[in-house]
């Protein structure tokens, strides 16, 4: 980690600056594949799939068999755990559904909004070095509570052809049995275009390496939804001298150990309390099996020493980080000032990966500073709000010579007559 | 209108269809404008004002003097529409304000989520054919309710270099005090990036021309949010036996006159009701101002029968339209049917105009099927909802173990070690 030691305020924003990857070629590539797969749909799939698995898949869907057959290769233990979290992330995410409330505006006039689920979504999973099943949480969970008809899942299969039994339970547990073994880019454009075996879908969530983040981005041009624009996992973690440097040290490595493009970054008010957190991450880094991913992603990340904590979190503020951690006795006080974060840990025992396994909230969240203007899934990002108005003669008569005059002003002449002709219509009444 | 007797479902997908417009050579010219101003900021709009407008521009903003002025030239009776208007809106949105509930998802394990204004946000108003003063209303309202820090509004000045009063008017009403005179793709690009004059925001809202839409769609490549994704306005009636045909007609027009590219679209289950809304918008479109426009909308729209109201509502689902009037006194029964749509108006007498002004429902909404995936804008739009988490040593233990599994069977160690260490710490406490 890079130490800085009280930067000056024009300082910050070079400091909250992300790595920038050049991705010219990546965008040529991965609009070659989707094109491909809008195309030649399911051929274009197995194509992709002996080229880049190396695996003959004819029929993409997973089948009851191997579903049950993976229910037995999930330890009850694991199972346990997983239903758990499952039960965690459905209460907070269930306290996330909005009421209806009709709201009188003017006498005669009431005004709704109704939450509808998304009919079709789809959920990307990655495949790759860990078997990210607790996605399938975050994002089936509210799919579900939302009320989303159709939800699909797309997956890469592993070497061997088949899903990692824990991906299969947990699509299972939360109702999902549309479970396609594609993976990459080419299965966000058949999400997003439809082919033969994979339904088409209005929204695509989930992370990915850099193929699938573009395939998503370029697919959303073309009026397909995402869940949000993504950039590499980071964790901003303020501690001050009542912060617990070993768990501050297991916080930094749990987010720094997700890969070598990982950001994370260190803010105290303390330069002790910065040494004795690279001490510790020295020592913890030896019995990682990761290893190797946290200490290229710590080589790129920052420790820095502000003159107070109040400072710390107005940094944070400016970097918008996707998980904020405050490690601190005293965390609650600063609750009110975190203006950008996507999610937030407070205090010294709320440690980043209850969040991302199993404290309730979700961990599909903003980042590369994209908490500065998105927010993460909840149920929100699986419903349209529709909104309803009723008018009664009363209503119309009392709004109606507004809307008239307002019409007028703006030159819409024909607007402002569907006012009139009912005004009328209700004087000859 | 074109009449349609009867479609079979299997023909519905094209007559769902939306007219699509070559954009090819629009992007680039939208995008050589995006860079100019990105490196040349203030200058490149100068520029752009001359060339496009006519007009030499060194100081964007609008001063207090200028909306003072407009003050005096707005009347009184408008600016009582206006103020009725906004008082509807703001009791809708205010209502769309979520409380924060903390919820308790394991004994020791708290979470909540918190709505956040985005920090600076940019609205865009259009100048052209129509002052568009209600969509500073339905733009800057919420954003206030939503407590954006800064809320900037840029708008294409008139011929003479000033702007329309009521625009002034209305923007100051809503408190909002940074206007500038940029309009077209370049205004967008100047609040995506800032210039000297003109501050950078996190997100940009608002309707415009197809320079606009393009300029807010590359924009947002760059990790800007925007609003929504656009396209032409347009309206979809169902009306049975009981709906006032002359109503009926006077809505589609008010639609119509938006400009030659909205469409309209009339189902029923009666062919005289077809055939009386017809006569009438003959009748009607006579003394519309803006006729040619109308017309021409008119002439890619269409006439449906089908063969009942249910199978009505159906086609509605697929079609998924901005706007959804239920012309008929029996609208009420026919709500829970609705799946996709922008905002819908219930009975013969909540015409669309109502929510075009002032029912109290927001009239920035998804177009070109877009309410499939994308809600219209609500309070929501303006705001972050961050997530926070609250851990004791007692809801550690009761929820770690669970982690500490699921981060294994993921192979995430460190996620693990992050519990592990915290358990350890609390046994030895």
């Amino acid at each position: 980690m890079k130490v800085t030691v009280l930067p000056k305020v024009n300082e910050w924003s070079a400091l909250c600056e992300r790595p920038v990857f050049d991705q010219s070629q990546l965008e040529q590539n991965v609009q070659e594949i989707i094109e491909n797969v809008r195309e030649k749909g399911d051929e274009a799939l197995c194509t992709y799939s002996l080229a880049f698995d190396g695996l003959t898949i004819e029929k993409f869907l997973v089948t009851k068999d191997e579903i049950e057959l993976a229910e037995n290769n999930v330890s009850q233990e694991l199972k346990n755990a997983i239903q758990l979290a499952k039960s965690n992330i459905e209460k907070f995410h269930v306290s996330q559904l909005e009421e209806s409330k009709v709201i009188e505006t003017s006498i005669g006039v009431k005004c709704w909004r109704k939450s509808v689920g998304i009919e079709k979504v789809g959920l990307y999973i990655p495949g790759g070095t860990a078997p990210l099943f607790s996605t399938i949480l975050m994002l089936g969970i509210p799919a579900q509570i939302a009320g989303c008809n159709e939800v699909i899942l797309c997956t890469p299969p592993q070497k061997d052809g088949s899903l990692n039994p824990a991906i299969l339970y947990t699509a299972n547990l939360v109702g999902i049995t549309k479970i396609y073994k594609v993976g990459g880019a080419q299965a966000i454009a058949a999400m997003a275009f439809g082919t033969t075996q994979i339904p088409q879908v209005y929204k695509i969530f989930g992370p990915g390496n850099q193929y699938v983040t573009k395939a998503k981005e370029l697919i959303q041009r073309e009026g397909i939804a995402i869940d949000m624009p993504a950039g590499p996992s980071e964790v901003l973690i303020v501690a001050d001298e009542t912060c617990n440097p070993s768990f501050v040290a297991a916080d930094l490595l749990s987010q720094a150990e997700h890969g070598a493009d990982s950001q994370v970054i260190l803010l105290s008010d303390s330069m002790e309390i910065i040494q004795e957190v690279m001490n510790e991450l020295d020592q913890q880094l030896e019995q990682l099996p990761r290893k190797e991913f946290a200490e290229k992603a710590l080589s790129c990340s920052r420790a820095i020493q502000l003159n107070s904590i109040e400072t710390c979190i107005d940094f944070s503020n400016n970097y918008a980080p996707e998980h904020l951690i405050i490690a601190s006795e005293n965390a609650d006080k600063y609750v009110d000032s975190i203006v950008n974060a996507g999610s937030v840990f407070i205090g010294n025992y709320s440690c980043e990966s209850a969040g991302d396994y199993a404290s309730g909230t979700n961990h599909t969240l903003p980042t590369n500073g994209y908490a500065k203007n998105y927010s993460g899934v909840s149920v929100d990002s699986f419903v349209r709000k529709i909104t309803f108005q009723s008018l009664n003669k009363n209503g119309i008569q009392n709004i109606g010579p507004a809307i008239e005059l307002m019409a007028e002003a703006e030159a819409l002449f024909a607007h402002k007559n569907a006012v009139t002709i009912r005004l009328k219509s209700i004087q000859n009444d």
